[in-house]
């Protein structure tokens, strides 16, 4: 497996071309940004940390049932993945109020929901990926009714399964992003990734934020919180 | 009917208790406000219009199998309604893209959505009525999905009645912003008011802006643009 051109940088990662069309590398960054783009730093070992607590989590989700992009992890930093054409649509799922649905609604962080709240963002960063609900989506041809079906669906059970699964290793999964991809032909599958960066952690015992939280808010005890949760979850 | 307590005061409404436990009185005011109160001026004769204007539309809507809080046409002000107690959500239906729609997915203000567009924001001036989906209002319980349900089936049958009615007096309509309440029997029923206030109404053939974003942007002509929309609807 080659890497051949470069196909996007984003904030956290670079995606290259391989020389199997179906495939791409994933290099992950040790880049942070915030409030999109505002802010800006680095967290040391924040791409290896990423990468394998992603692929880790994303074998998990297969294992249950759900299609990801994962192939195989190349290095510490590199991954290979199948090749996706991203549905532009930011999938929120939260369990717990915190960061802007706690603002939005005027709840205190911390507030248990009393059902899982799925929220849809459209992936834009020049209108600052707004909220869309599901007229939106379908209006602006974002997805399709089935699409949206199949990935709202695939969302609560990947809750679920990560949820469950974080619970044993005292975690409290407080909410989470996830994107979805289409393959070549067709298929939905999850993509981007699945980290601290991209996820709420909460130590269940003693609700310290395990996540990119400190890095938004200055909480200090950033590196140590990434590396806690590459422990918790590889035993590392 | 004789008006007792005043129950609230709105921006464009004063709301009384009457000696009928079931029924209330409302009375519309000239003042006009914007953006969230941040805006305010009079408008002169507003009242009256929208007052006659949203009695007209909703006795047209009964008639075509929605149920409304209308009871009976006081004075040029005043309108004896049910009372009911509000469903704490503005539901904002949209066929032409304009106003926060536009700034939030980025399109001109004229754009024709492929299809109908529902948005429900939670009303509290103090969030500043914040854009919520299904998920958030079913967590919140701010309706159940029964009453969500009904609610969105009565909004897309109130645009078809009022969009076909008002083309026939060359009138397009854009957009427009209604609310729900429950009766004491839990009945839910149309409430508040249907005016230039309240929908974006064009004119079909030169696009002239005939509601309150005459007011909202400063463009003059505000009282024509009210008086307009009283006379192509009631006749005078």
């Amino acid at each position: 497996m080659e890497k051949t051109v470069q196909l996007y940088e984003g904030k956290a990662k670079k995606v290259f071309a391989t020389n199997d069309e179906n495939l791409c590398i994933v290099s992950y960054k040790d880049d942070a940004t915030a409030f999109n783009g505002l802010k800006k730093g680095t967290i040391m070992g924040k791409g290896a940390i990423n990468n394998r607590v992603t692929n880790h989590l994303m074998k998990l989700l297969e294992k249950n049932g759900i299609p990801t992009h994962f192939v195989e992890e190349l290095s510490d930093r590199e991954t290979v993945v199948k090749k996706v054409s991203i549905v532009p649509l930011e999938v929120i799922v939260r369990n717990i109020a915190a960061g802007s649905l706690a603002k939005r609604l005027g709840l205190s962080e911390g507030t248990k929901m009393s059902r899982t709240v799925l929220e849809f963002c459209y992936k834009d960063d020049a209108l600052g990926d707004p909220m869309v609900n599901d007229y939106h989506i379908l209006a602006m041809g974002f997805a399709t009714e089935e699409e949206l079906k199949l990935i709202s669906d695939y969302s609560l059970k990947i809750n679920k399964i990560l949820s469950d699964y974080l619970k044993d290793v005292n975690i409290e999964l407080i909410d989470f992003k996830l994107e979805f991809g289409k393959t070549s032909d067709g298929t939905i599958v999850l993509a981007d990734e699945i980290s601290p960066d991209t996820c709420r952690f909460w130590d269940s015992t003693t609700g310290e934020k395990l996540d990119k939280d400190r890095f938004r808010r200055d909480l200090g005890g950033v590196e140590d919180a990434y590396n806690e949760i590459l422990k918790r979850l590889l035993g590392e």
